[in-house]
C-alpha cells in the first residue's frame, strides 16, 4: 500500500451550515473518503477488506480547525498512514485550500473480525516498507 | 398498527444549510423517523421487522415545500398510512411549525425479503381496520 | 446555459445505511450536486447566483428508485433542465450504474430574492435556445 | 449557565452505516445537539447567541469510541463545560447506552465576532460559579 495520497473534494451546498461554512463534522466524512481512496490508489477497495473478513472501525478520531471552507471550494485532502501497530492503523489528514491549511486531523482505526475481536493488520494492508 | 402518528423534531444546526434553512433533503430524514415512530407507537420496531425477514425499501418519495424552517425550530411531523396494497405501503407526511404547514410529502415503501423479492405486507404491519 | 450535464459520483461509506445501500435521501444530495455542476459547466457558480441577489430554493422534489447502489459504486448522474417558466426551473435527474437506471428524480426550483419574493429566472440562467 | 446537562437521543436509521452501526462522524452531530441543549437548559438559545453578535465556532474536536450503537438505540449524552478561558469554551461529552460508556469526546469552541476576531466569552455564557 502507499503511505500517503491526495484527493480533491468540492464542498457540497448541503455540507455547509447556517454560518455558510463547511460544517466541522463533515471533515470526518472527507477523512473517511481519504482513507478509502488511499486504499484504492494501492489497488484495494474497502469492499475487498470486508470480503476477506476484516472490518475497520474507528477507535479514535479528532480534528483541529484553522480556517473555514465554503460552498464550491475545492479542497485538497492529504491522507497519511503514520504508523501501523498490532491491530491499529494511525492516519493523519490535512485539508488545504490553495495551499492554506484549513484543518488537520488524525485517527486510529482498529482492525477487527466479524465477532468484534481485534486482528493484526494484515500484511497486504501495510504501506510498502512499513513494518509493524 | 395505528394509521397516523405525530412526533416533534427540533431542527439541528447541522441540518441547516448556507441559507440558514433546514436543507430540503433533511425532510426525508424526518419522514423516515416518522415512519419508525408510527411503528413504535403500535408496539413494533423497525429492527423487529428486519428480524422477521422483511426489509422495507423506499420505492418512491417526494416532498413539496411551502415555507422554510430554521435552526432550533420545533416542528410537528404528522405521518399517515394512506393505503396498503400488496407489497406496498403508501405514507403521507405533513410538517408544521406552530400550525403552519411547511411541507407535505408522500412515499411508497416496498416490502421485500432478503433476496429482494416483493412480499405482501404482513397483517401485523397493517393499520387497524385497514385491509389490503 | 447548457440544458443537460453528466457527472460521476462515487458512493461514500457514510452515505450507505444499515442495509448496506446508498440511503434514499442521499440521492437528493446528488441531485443538488448535479444542478450545481450543470451551472458550472455553463460557466456559472451557485455562489455567483447568490451574489447577484437571487436565491434558488427547492419548491418540490421527488425520486423513484429501481435498484440499489452500494459503497464504492461509481454512479453517473444526468441532470436535465426540462422547462423554465416564470420564476421556476424544472429539472429531471437520472442515476445510472453501468448503464442500468437506478433512480429517476425531478424537482422544481424557485427563484426568489432575499426577501423571499419570486423573481423571473434571469436570462443568463436559461439554457441556450430555451425560452420562458 | 449550567455546567452540565443530559439529553436522550434515539439513533436514526439514516445515521447507521453499512456495518449497521451509528457512523462515527454522527457522534459529532450529537455533541453539537448536546451543546445547544445545555444552552437551552440555561434559558438561552444558540440563535440568541448569534443575534447578540457572537459566533461559536469549533476550533478542535475529537472522540474515542468504546462500543457500537445501532438503529433505534436510545443513547444518553452527557455534555459538560469543563473550562472557559478567554475566548474559548472546553466541553466534554459522554455517550451511554444503559449505563455502558460507548464514546467520550471533547471540544474547544471559540467565541468570535462577525469579522472572525476572537472575543472573550461573555459572562452570561459562563456556567454559574465558573470564572475565566
Amino acid at each position: 500500500m502507499l503511505s500517503h495520497h491526495e484527493i480533491q473534494i468540492r464542498v457540497r451546498y448541503q455540507e455547509t451550515d447556517g454560518q455558510g461554512r463547511l460544517h466541522h463534522a463533515n471533515y470526518f466524512t472527507y477523512f473517511e473518503q481519504g482513507q478509502t481512496e488511499l486504499l484504492r490508489a494501492a489497488g484495494k477497495s474497502y469492499r475487498e477488506v470486508e470480503e476477506t473478513g476484516y472490518l475497520l472501525v474507528v477507535a479514535e478520531i479528532g480534528c483541529e480547525y484553522f480556517g473555514a471552507a465554503g460552498v464550491d471550494d475545492v479542497l485538497t485532502l492529504r491522507t497519511v498512514v503514520e504508523k501501523v501497530k498490532g491491530a491499529r492503523i494511525h492516519h493523519r489528514y490535512e485539508v488545504f485550500r490553495d495551499g492554506e491549511l484549513l484543518a488537520r486531523g488524525k485517527s486510529v482505526v482498529a482492525c477487527i473480525d466479524r465477532s468484534g475481536k481485534p486482528k493484526r493488520v494484515p500484511e497486504w494492508l501495510l504501506p510498502e516498507g512499513m513494518t509493524k
